[in-house]
């Protein structure tokens, strides 16, 4: 059921002990909406926890607070950023089937909590998390701001991609006079690589293969790539935005090779080309002009299945390959 | 002499035939400023110009508008981003010392015009020259908020540098919604690069090397890159800012050698180092963390030459050599 910022409003603070769920393989967006509506809910005087199942990346720290320890029997499970229940990953077993409010921005969402607050035109969940707690009366701390701030500029490439609005600009507006530490987190976001990253993405471009015309391009990191350089998968976080940058490329496929042998695939592109659509065909999703998906089976065998199906998009049939 | 917007206004406002002239190495900054400003006076009737020394690059072109051609004589001369009269280049003999107005954002700004309009705490001229013209009373069709929207992303990074702040932010609001054609823009700038941009990136980042303990880092692009890569001059403006964004790196160095064996450098600094000090000292200049300057006698050279001056501002001495 779709509902509004007063009915979400009224769900949360009619709760006293409140769960929020993050997805899995987390970004800013996810972890920093998650933390500024943990911040907010603590600082109503709510018993509040955000469990994420992975490890949470150092780089996005400016958000995070302290937890306490210890079992937690929620009377109320929140996911933030959170488009399907596949998504929460460890944590969908238990949860998945739980979950009374998602608090999203993605088209894609499928509904699956009980309650669904969905604002498809905001750029990142940070945004609709930032009016729900105005919503609540809840003051914005600086350390909140900062912890949606890291959402917007994350999911927006810093204001780059095309989700961004007047009021994206706004909202960071906002936050920066609420005294979120943006110079800070941009530093550490965009404008920080370790040695072995900056060695890791020249190899990683090295990789760069062209198919049809150059319309699409698929750039590969395997396990080789990963343990020469020592670089930690999200430290690779914002590569996959490059195949696409490249001039003439409509399709861009960053396939990151896991340990088990699957592959973790990002996929870009412009114009009309619909990544969600394409990443759907392998049971992923996420927005119009950047989705991912995961497959199985080896990562060259990955990039061929997926350059079919990006053939096909483009109406190309399989004749570049 | 420093003026207000009301008094640059009324200069403008009191001369029919105004000349525009805009910095060498033409950024987007300084183009999209002058261009905006050009056809704002186009707009009240006025006779107006915009000069610049060099071909205009083809990535900034939204900005631009046609110029009738043949002699022009202005009553009023109007620089717009250009911090000193050296750095209008080719135009300084003959315009040098005619420059009746400056527009601009440089703290460094020499004060070498008759009237000086500068606004240091602005990220872009950009937001400059959009104050002046609603000073003037000018209405911000779509291609004006299009040429100040180009100058307001590149002097910030696409607002990811430390100059941005909440008012950049809002004028970013306000653009975008007087029709600036922000996604078109951002993506020409800082999502299109050509095959050929992309090798030349992958050999400059192979160039890297590092002094001082990893404190500074220092770029080289030789004549050879250009040659072998085929890669034009603006299509590498970006590349300045990676050194500095690895890791540990106070000092990021980028030597650009020119077909005449000078190097144009760019100097980025974090925390304490001044770049614009450190590249006065070349004679060059620019912001607090952000600058440039100008180098004779070989690229090896130079890049020692500023290595030893980086270990001075460093406090290093010239141990690290």
């Amino acid at each position: 059921m779709q509902i509004d910022f007063e009915e979400a409003a009224a769900l949360l603070q009619g709760a006293q002990k409140i769960l929020i769920l993050t997805h899995h393989n987390p970004d800013g967006d996810t972890l920093g909406s998650g933390f500024a509506l943990l911040q907010g809910l603590l600082a109503m005087g709510k018993q509040a926890r955000l469990y994420n199942g992975q490890p949470l990346p150092a780089r996005y720290a400016v958000a995070y607070c302290p937890q306490p320890e210890g079992p937690f029997e929620p009377e109320l499970v929140v996911a933030v950023d959170v488009a399907s229940a596949s998504l929460l990953g460890a944590l969908e077993a238990q949860w998945g089937g739980r979950v009374d409010l998602c608090v999203d921005h993605h088209r894609s969402n499928t509904g699956y909590a009980r309650c669904t607050l969905l604002r498809p035109q905001a750029a990142a969940a940070a945004e609709v998390v930032l009016a729900l707690l105005r919503q609540m009366g809840c003051a914005i701390t600086p350390h909140i701001a900062s912890a949606l701030y890291l959402g917007l500029t994350t999911d927006t490439g810093c204001f780059r991609f095309s989700n961004t609005t007047a009021q994206t600009h706004r909202t960071a507006a906002e936050l920066i006079e609420a005294g979120a530490q943006y110079q800070q987190i941009n530093e550490q976001v965009f404008e920080s690589k370790s040695r072995r990253q900056v060695l890791a993405e020249t190899m990683a471009v090295n990789t760069i293969a062209y198919f049809y015309n150059g319309r699409c391009a698929v750039m590969k990191l395997d396990r080789a790539l990963y343990e020469k350089t020592g670089v930690a998968d999200d430290e690779l976080e914002g590569i996959a935005s490059l195949p696409r940058q490249i001039e003439g490329v409509e399709i861009g496929i960053t396939l990151k090779e896991k340990p088990g042998g699957s592959c973790r695939v990002s996929v870009r592109t412009t114009g009309a080309v619909d990544a969600s659509a394409l990443c759907a065909r392998f049971g992923g999703g996420g927005h119009a002009r950047a989705a991912g998906c995961t497959l199985e089976g080896g990562i060259d065998g990955a990039a061929r299945r997926l350059v079919e199906v990006a053939g096909e998009f483009l109406g190309e049939g399989t004749g570049g390959l």
